[in-house]
This record gives structure tokens, C-alpha cells and sequence, in this order.
């Protein structure tokens, strides 16, 4: 038995101290202090993301064959593979940290300006608008030897009579306030209806003494794999009165739901994955809490989480997984299984999450291991699966998700696009935080950039819309090529071959926020060839096995945070998209945080979704002949086939005549 | 502030040893001792039946105003009133305790002799037999490339191929056992599957890897006000494994309903009670797990608790209240309503239930305050809500019930008829325990009793069947005259006047159990002819009420502990049931119990339960105008209107002729 030594490991720049083991690694201590850590792989030494600048004191491993001499000598290590042997000072760079601002950043405040507002009123006059939890306000007759019937039947009688509501079952602790709600206020009372997702009777969620009808609310979650999103709604408009999000705490052990899933597999992990993001939820609802004021209420004041009835949720299948609980390891293995698609209704509190008893949690069901609710979400929110119209549904986030029909028929498929929109493996990617370059200009004649960045601050790296500006500009220009290779013909000092083929100089150390070279090389353009070449090479497949072409497509709606920033001429430059009028294009935004959204407006969603993800064929692209071809086809900006993009193949026409 | 002495308080015969505090009731510590004092009156000094005999040390009070100076030199007290100021040794004397042997007593072996059992084979004749929980065992196909669905898809697909049950919902308990279950048995796995009780889904209680079919169990619970009885069901044959019962842990604070709400209306007095039911109901519950054994299966040995997946419940409307912690304050006050009479299903986990957390009760609805779910049972089980023949039950236990009619129509209500059945109200009455005169036998020319008791021991008292039996002996020889007063003719040393009018003397000190006369009083007949009056004018008032006479009854069913020993000769001499052939009268026992048991056969009798209670017509009999004439009428022996009773008529009129 060995009694380890103990260490004080200070973190700057959050100043942060807390105590060490010998022999822990630096990425688990951080994660201990509450302090995030990049760590794409989830911690394995392999990304090389997890970057940290020992400033005091000494560590062995470190991953020195993954940093330069001069870094490493200057005391750069990766966190997850440096073990700790003395008291440290460790600084997280900005780049290895999660930046700052979070989703108050104005990316975020632009992805909001640009989502598209469901119309509240069209689901009303179309006679959907039926929240799923309502308050009714009963005034009842006095009991007397003439009229003796129990209290609950008193209850449920005058709901029949009023308001023509039936088959009602009282739970237990709803049934053991009765007496005293129903004699606190001389016989009024309002009583909180539950209504059942599909057949079966209604719930009595609860019942107070007076009148509250005006006080219910209902809650949207959307949980992605890098962010929770919430937002408050006023059950009785619609309306939004609160909206937020924060990074998914699970974040610390990887960015992918494959990390999630490996660490959900350790002893414990599963529990641990489960508290971590239930804790983000509850941090979340704090805040819309601290911020929702009921409309023209002043002096009732804030929403208190007691009158919040009603909860959906929306989430990709591995992270509805860890939020249940549910053992997700055969979604990362063959033949990829989720324990199940459709999910009971829980109680939110069973879950941990800090709402009353009675309020009943929803999770949107899913498609396949990886089509999940989040995409069911968006095309039920989207209004999708009710159009006449053939709609291409694309949501890129982590991953890629397709989704083809309109109300007749729907096929899906996940793209293995890899993450190179959300900034993964791309040599400088990262998220659309701070200091990400968005925006991308170039003087055709000096090669000279001129850069656009999250917040206006010095580029830190380049996030997934910039990406594909930054490549659909130098295709256009031609100083990359069909392939995404650099002209080799080109001189210029932003030009020069670098570790990964050539590379372009988007911001030399001195300009740059992070003190290095910021560049695009090669093999960062062939990453994103492949994985913008998955996405179309999927539309196209599933199109096609419906006996339909891409020309027939009468809609695209872009989901997720890369589809509310991307532009659309790039994406069609480049082949991402097909070539569609600009008119056809909806921008949804968070797709899948509108569908939760939609559930709270409409139990008729809530109900239809069951029939919907029923009759959603799913394919299993690897599966499909036919995809491979498509794939390797569409390996070239914009694609093998100039003619599926002749707006396109007439402006290379016209670049490529003498001026 | 005061620091009261403390005192050591023993009591005989348990031979028990508690600490009491000064002032506290001698009631009071053998509660907390765990010892059974008899207070009918709830321990408010009324009753007089809490008696016991302080050995050694002093009391105040006491209660010397209800006991004779003889007693009280003696050291007698009412143990209710009697406060603590010294070191006491008490002895509880057999006649104020719960008796010995519980319901191990011949009478119980007699009651289970005599109960009428329910036919299974013409349950599964009707197509009625379907337990409201049920195994199944599926052989599912292995997961594939070709066929990867969830596997919450994979077990739903197959119970309906394989089975054609569907709408299924999977808690999310039962989701996350599923990948461990279908894996740890090569894809061969039990489903436990709960019906609904009306509309609504089916739910996967439990998921087992391999075949478990042959270990279904149900548990039925009667909770009475005084006993509790419960029998452990095969839900695959529908036999009884074991049965079993004690005495409901609440009789301490008083031995009717009425006291056990005033109980309950104290602080902390409801979950107090709860707690008590429900202490019972699981000590039942491990003697029955103690006992039983599933048929043929000697080597997978006894029922384990993880085992039962289904419990139906049923009791009074008080019980219920209590059980399930409804505040029950306005069934004891004007204009007597219950909190509800429909229960929804609760898990049994959640009552404080020693039974697995998937294991759902459901508590038979009542018909109000005073017609509870234990008549409804009674209803449902013995088959009366099916037969064509116009019936009246009847069900006598510490109150009485009617119900009369049919499959077309049902009407109830409660007869105020007292506990002269169950031995309250009579001086020497107790309940059918060990010693209790159960049987009379009379010399006429002597007048010497011949005395048959439970378990052939001393007598102690007399329990109801046994009073009945003597009232009509003494009615048919012309000892007492149809006011129920002796005649004052006779001269035997058997009858004397005493201080409650004339007594007849059952035994003299000497030969009785404990040291003292016992004696039936002229008091005591009247309360035993009120009591009979209440429960016949109660069903000629309903009879009537529907247009219909005594005479068009087809069956009469008697439940209840007094109707399984009710001799049917004595119950039409002295007027309690109507002239009958004795073949048409139908013995169920315990009614309630009967009925739980064939709500765990039959998911019909749990579905119609609800179509039933709802077009029973509850009767208020004191609103009934002809009610109080009926019973006028009724307080003779055996009516005043003698032509009702053809058969006495000529008996009494062949008596009064010279011999």
C-alpha cells in the first residue's frame, strides 16, 4: 500500500488550484477543477487538441512527438497524456479551452436573428395548437347530503361538464391534495391536465386552490453533443419567454458521441455521463428562471419551476441514451443497435432534473442509432412531414443527418462526414466561438485575406462556415483546384509548402491570436472535400433510390449551427448543396430545438410523431451499392459531374477565358 | 422546562419491559410495547373494554367510575385513562388482549372450510380468465447488418408476431435492463407484460434473459378494519399458494373506523396509520412467502417478492383512505365525503410495500363513505354483477352493507347496524377468538346452557354467531318474548336481574375464563335486535325503493366473518334475513378477499369494475323516508308483521299451544 504524494496543480488563466496524485493526468485533474479541457478523441493522446503550457514545476509524457521542439521546450504538453510528479502552474490556452462567452457570443445572437419563427398562428388555424398540459379553472358545487359524490368525482365531473374533458386518472399525490385545494378557496380550484400522447386517459398533474389558469409553462431542451439549449414557453400563447444554453458538461470527455460512449462504458461512466448533462440542464433552466417574467404580470413576478408542467426533449440517439440512462455501447458497434428509439415518458425529477414530481418529460424518438430525435425534431418542428413539398432536410452538426420526402413519404440517412464543419480535423479548426474566422475575403491579385472573426478578435483558428467560404473562394479564384490542390504555378508570401502539402498563410504568428502560424493546408481541404462530399453523395443516393433526381427536389431546409451560418453560394460552389434557388431555402436553425418547441405548442405533434418515425425508412448508406460510386463521385469541387452544377461549371467557363 | 422521571413500566403476560414517562397512559406505552390493547371507544374511557390490572406501582385516574370497588381494589383499571407515576408492573388480562392463535383459531379453519370457492374452469369458460399480468417467453432473432432495430423494437415486434400483443410502453426501469436481458441468454428472453386496467397501452413490467414463464405471481389483500388477510396467487393456474392474515397493526387506536379517522386527523396521526396497515400487510405478506411453493417446481424453491408482479387490493372506503394516505377527516362528518372512490393504480413500493418497484396495486373503487371497495369486491367476485337472478348480499363485519340487484341493476347502502356482530355493544361480547362462546345449546325444562367455544377453551365472551345462536334459542323456547325481554315468569338460578335490566347467567365465575359471570342482559338484546332490525329494514327499503318485496329475492350471499358462521336458522328466527330457501343462499366468506383474488384472475372483472360502480345507486338511508317505519317495524322478534316470516309464525304459534 503506497500513500501517494499530493500536488497543488494552479490552472491559469482561471486561477484555479486543487489538489493532485502522482501519476493523474492533467486532463482528469482539470476535469476535477470544473475547468474544460479540448480533447476530440476523448482523451487518448491521438487529436493532440488537449495542448497545455506547464509553466512550473514538472510532468512526465506529455506527447512530445505530437509538439515541435521549440513548443515542447517551452513546456507544451497534452494534458491527457502528461502525468503529474510535482506541484504544477498549468495555463489552458485560449485554444484549448472552450473560448470565452459561450452562446452569448455574437455568432450566437446572429444564428438567433437568422432562425426561422415558427407561426404560432397558423398552427392554431391549422388546430394544432394544443399544449400538452392546460389548466382549467372549475368553480364547483358546494358539497351537501344532496350531493355527496367524493371530491375527486366533484373534480372530474365538473371538467366533463365544463369543458367536455374525460377519462381522467388522478394519481396518488394529486388525489392527496384534494381535500385541501378544494376547501382552501370556497370550492374553486384549477386543476392541471395532462393530455396522453396517444390513446389512453388524461392526467391530473395537479391542483390548486384559486385561480392559475394564466401560470402554465412548458419547457424545450435540445441536447446536443457540444451545447443544451433551452428555452420557456408560455403554454397559454406560445410564446417564448426565455431562451439560453451552455456548453454539454460531458464536453471534458470528448467532443464526438463516440467518446461519450466509450467513457459511458467504464465502471460508472454511464451514471457519471448521466449527471453531467442533467447537470447542464439544470444550470440551463436556472437561467431561464433568473430571466422569464410571465407577459404583463409584473407583480406575480418570476416562473417558478413548480408551474413548469410540461417537458420535451430533443437529442441525437447517444445522448437521449445517456440521458436516461440507457446503456449505449451496441450504438457504437455492428450492427449499431440503440437500446430503443421510442422512450416512455419519464418523470423529468426521475432524471434529476430539478422540476416539480409531476411534470412528465418527453423525448423525441429516434430513428436509428444514428438518425436521432433531434433530426425527428426538426422535420416534425419544420413542418416536414405535413408539406406536399419534395424537401431535403439536412441537419450538420457533430455529424450529418439527411432526411428526404414530404408528407406522403420519408427516407433518412446519417453521412459519416467526419466533424470538419464543426472544426475537427482541420489543422486550425474549431468551434464558432471567439476569435474564429467566419468571414473570408482575398484580392485575386496579392492572394492577400482579409479575415472576419467571432467577436473581432485576433483569429484564433477557423470554424466550419468560414471553412467553406475560405475554400469555395480560392475555388473560385483558382488557386485551388477541382481536387482542392493549391496551383502550384501561384507565388505568392501566403503561399508555401508546409507538413501537410502545400498550405495558404491565413494569419502569421504575430497576427494571430494564439502566437502560431494560422494556415489551411492540403490535407485540411481534403477533409473537408470528404466530408462535404458524404453529405451531397448521401442527398443524391437517397433521392435516387426513390426514383427521383436531385432537380426534383422543391425545398432544402438547413438545420443545426453550421446550416444557419452557411452560405449559400459557397455551399452550392464548392457542391455541398445542389444548385437551388435561394427562395427554396429555410433556415431553421436549431432544428431540433424548434421541434421540442413545436411538441410544447402541440400534443397532435407529439402524437403524429409516432406514426411519422414509423413510416421514415432509414438506409444504412454503407449498405447501399449504389452510395460508394455517388461518394467517389462527388470527391471534386463541386463534383465529376459539372452538369448537376451549370451555374457553377458557366462561371469556371467564364474564369478560365482570357479576360 | 421540566425533566420528567422516567419509569419502567412491565407488562404481564408478555413480560415486556418499556420506559414510560410521568402522566403518560398506561395505553399509550403498551402501544409503544407493541402490545394490543382492546379499545373499541380509540382510548376516550367509554368503551370500558381497555381493562387491565396494575400488579405493582400507582396510577392516577383510571377510570374507577366503570369498574366495581371489588375490581378496583383489586387493582383493575382502564388502562386508556390510567397515567403513569411510578414503576408498574401491568398485567393484560386475555379478555382486553387480541386473544391468542390470531386467525389460526379453529373458527378461521372453519371460515376457509365453509368459504365458497370460485370456479376457475367456468372463469375460463366465460373467457373471463386473463390475469391482469402475464410472462412471455420470446425467441427473438439475433441483431444484423440486415435487421439492427432497437432492441426495445426487437422484444415489442415479436410479442406481436409471436404473441399479437401490442401497444406496448417500456419504463424506463425496464428500458435499461434490456440490452444486459436479451444478451445475457443468446436473444431468449420473459417478458412480464401488465395490461391496462380500461383503455390505454400495455406495460413491459420486467425483462428476464431466458424463460421465466412459470414464475407469475399475484397477491389479494383484504384489509379489514380488524384483520387483514391475503393470499398468494399462481397467476398461470390461478391457485392459491398460500394464504394468511393478522390483525390489522391499527386495532390499538380503536377498534372501529370512526376512531381510526379521529386518529388519523392528528398531526402525523394519517401517515402513523399508514405506516400501521401497511406494517401488516407485509408481515402477511412474508408468512405467505414463507409458505409457499410453486406446484412441481421443488427445486427452483419458494416465490420470491421479485416474483409478484401484480396486487389487487380492497377495503372499506376508511381503510383505503388510510392505506393510501388520503386525508379521510369528511368521511366522519356531514355530508360524508371521501376524498375519492375510484383509485388510480399506484405502485406498491410507493405504499411502503415490501414488493418489487415494477409491481403495481390497484385498490377496488368504492361506492361512498360507507359502501367501500370491499362490498364492491364482493360484488365483482362472487359474480352477482353477471348473474340474471335478482340477489342480495350482505356483508356484516364491524359495520353492514346491502347491495341488491342484478346484472341489469344494483342498489347499496350501509345499515348503521353497530358491532353487536362482532361483539361491541355487549357486555360480555368479543370477537370470534379463543373462548369465545360460539354455539348454545338449552335445556328448556332447566334452563341450562350447554356452551360450545373456540378452541373448546373456558369462556372468555361471546362473539356474534354465537349471540345469535343464543338470542334465537332463547326466543324459540320462550325465555325472552320478541321485545327481547325475559319472561319474568320463569325461575331458574340461570336468571337473575342484574344492573342492565334482567341477565341470563352463560357461566358462573367458576367456570368461565376469567374469574368472573358471564352474563347475556337485557341490554345486550336489545342492542343485538337493533343491530338485526338496521340490516333488514335496510334491504326491505331497498327492495322496495325498486319495486320489488322481499319475497321476489332469488339469492342472498352472505360475506363477511360474521355471514360465514351466520347459522341460517337463527338469522331467519330472530328476524336478521328474510325467509329463504337455505339453497339459495350462497356463503362467501370474506367477500373482499374473494374479490381481490379474482381481479388477479380476471383483467374483465378490473375492467367492469368501473361500468359497475358507476351504475350502482347508493342509497343514504336515513335520507330514505321509509326507512325509519322499516325499522320501527323491524325491533321485534322477528318483525312485528309476522305474516314475513310464515315459517316462525307456525313454529311460535305451535310452541304456544299446550304440548
Amino acid at each position: 500500500m503506497t500513500l501517494p504524494a499530493e500536488f497543488r496543480i494552479t490552472f491559469l488563466p482561471a486561477g484555479r488550484t486543487v489538489w493532485g496524485r502522482r501519476g493523474e493526468s492533467l486532463i482528469a485533474v482539470a476535469r476535477r477543477a470544473g475547468l474544460h479541457v479540448n480533447a476530440s478523441c476523448g482523451g487518448d493522446g491521438v487529436c493532440g487538441k488537449c495542448r497545455v503550457i506547464v509553466e512550473e514545476g514538472g510532468v512526465t509524457g506529455g506527447g512530445g512527438e505530437k509538439i515541435s521542439p521549440a513548443d515542447y521546450g517551452a513546456g507544451h504538453r497534452l494534458a491527457c497524456c502528461s502525468l503529474i510528479e510535482s506541484d504544477l502552474t498549468v495555463r489552458i490556452p485560449a485554444e484549448s479551452g472552450l473560448g470565452t462567452g459561450g452562446l452569448t457570443t455574437d455568432v450566437a445572437a446572429r444564428n438567433r436573428a437568422r432562425m426561422h419563427v415558427y407561426d404560432i398562428d397558423e398552427l392554431r388555424q391549422n388546430g394544432l395548437f394544443l399544449p400538452p398540459v392546460e389548466k382549467f379553472f372549475l368553480e364547483l358545487p358546494r358539497a351537501s347530503h344532496a350531493d355527496n359524490m367524493a371530491d375527486a368525482a366533484r373534480i372530474t365531473t365538473a371538467l366533463n361538464h365544463q369543458y367536455g374533458e374525460r377519462g381522467m386518472i388522478i394519481p396518488l399525490p394529486v388525489l392527496r391534495k384534494i381535500p385541501g385545494a378544494i376547501r382552501g378557496d370556497d370550492f374553486r380550484v384549477t386543476v392541471t391536465l395532462a393530455r396522453p400522447v396517444r390513446r389512453g386517459n388524461n392526467f391530473i398533474l395537479d391542483i390548486q386552490a384559486g385561480n392559475w389558469t394564466q401560470r402554465n409553462f412548458g419547457l424545450a431542451v435540445d441536447i446536443g453533443t457540444t451545447s443544451i439549449y433551452a428555452i420557456l414557453i408560455d403554454l397559454n400563447s406560445g410564446k417564448v419567454l426565455a431562451r439560453g444554453g451552455d456548453y454539454n458538461a460531458q464536453l471534458g470527455y470528448g467532443e464526438d458521441v463516440i467518446s461519450r460512449i466509450i467513457h459511458g462504458e467504464k465502471p460508472g461512466g454511464l451514471e457519471q455521463m448521466q449527471k453531467l448533462v442533467v447537470g447542464t440542464i439544470n444550470q440551463v433552466l436556472d437561467s431561464l428562471l433568473a430571466r422569464a417574467h410571465p407577459p404583463g404580470e409584473q407583480k406575480q413576478g418570476r416562473v417558478r419551476r413548480e408551474e413548469i408542467g410540461s417537458l420535451t426533449l430533443a437529442a441525437n440517439t447517444t445522448m437521449t441514451h445517456l440521458l436516461l440512462g440507457l446503456d449505449p455501447r451496441h450504438i457504437r458497434r455492428a450492427p449499431y443497435v440503440p437500446v430503443s428509439t421510442f422512450l416512455p415518458p419519464v418523470r423529468a425529477a426521475d432524471l434529476g432534473i430539478n422540476l416539480p414530481n409531476h411534470t412528465v418529460a418527453l423525448a423525441y424518438p429516434a430513428i436509428s442509432s444514428y438518425v436521432g430525435g433531434d433530426i425527428v425534431a426538426g422535420v416534425m418542428g419544420s413542418g416536414m412531414y405535413r408539406t406536399d413539398k419534395v424537401t431535403l432536410y439536412i441537419d450538420i452538426g457533430t455529424n450529418a443527418e439527411i432526411v428526404i420526402g414530404n408528407r406522403e413519404w420519408l427516407v433518412c440517412a446519417a453521412c459519416s462526414a467526419g466533424p470538419a464543419f464543426e472544426g475537427g480535423g482541420i489543422t486550425h479548426g474549431m468551434r464558432a466561438s471567439r476569435g474564429a474566422i467566419e468571414d473570408f475575403q482575398l484580392d485575386p491579385a496579392t492572394l492577400e485575406p482579409t479575415l472576419t472573426t467571432v467577436g473581432h478578435q485576433p483569429p484564433l483558428g477557423i470554424c466550419g462556415s468560414g471553412l467553406l467560404i475560405l475554400i469555395a473562394t480560392l475555388f473560385e479564384h483558382g488557386i485551388i483546384d477541382s481536387r482542392g490542390k493549391f496551383n502550384r504555378k501561384l507565388t505568392s508570401p501566403r503561399l508555401r509548402a508546409g507538413n501537410s502539402g502545400w498550405e495558404y498563410l491565413l494569419a502569421a504568428a504575430g497576427e494571430s491570436g494564439t502566437g502560431h502560424d494560422l494556415v489551411l493546408n492540403e490535407v485540411d481541404i481534403e477533409n473537408f472535400i470528404r466530408a462535404k462530399a458524404a453529405i451531397y453523395a448521401g442527398a443524391k443516393t437517397l433521392v435516387e433510390e426513390v426514383g427521383l433526381a436531385m432537380a426534383d427536389l422543391e425545398q432544402v431546409i438547413l438545420a443545426g449551427a453550421f446550416g444557419s451560418y452557411l452560405d449559400l453560394d459557397a455551399a452550392i460552389t464548392v457542391g455541398l448543396l445542389p444548385e437551388i434557388e435561394a427562395e427554396k431555402i429555410l433556415y431553421v436553425g436549431n432544428g431540433s430545438l424548434m421541434g421540442a418547441w413545436m411538441s410544447e405548442m402541440s400534443n397532435h405533434i407529439r402524437r403524429d410523431v409516432v406514426a411519422v418515425v414509423r413510416r421514415m425508412t432509414s438506409f444504412e448508406l454503407s449498405e447501399v451499392h449504389a452510395f460508394q460510386e455517388q461518394y467517389t463521385a462527388s470527391q471534386f469541387l463541386p463534383h465529376t459531374n459539372l452538369d448537376l452544377f451549370p451555374a457553377v461549371k458557366g462561371r469556371l467557363a467564364a474564369r478560365n477565358k482570357p479576360l
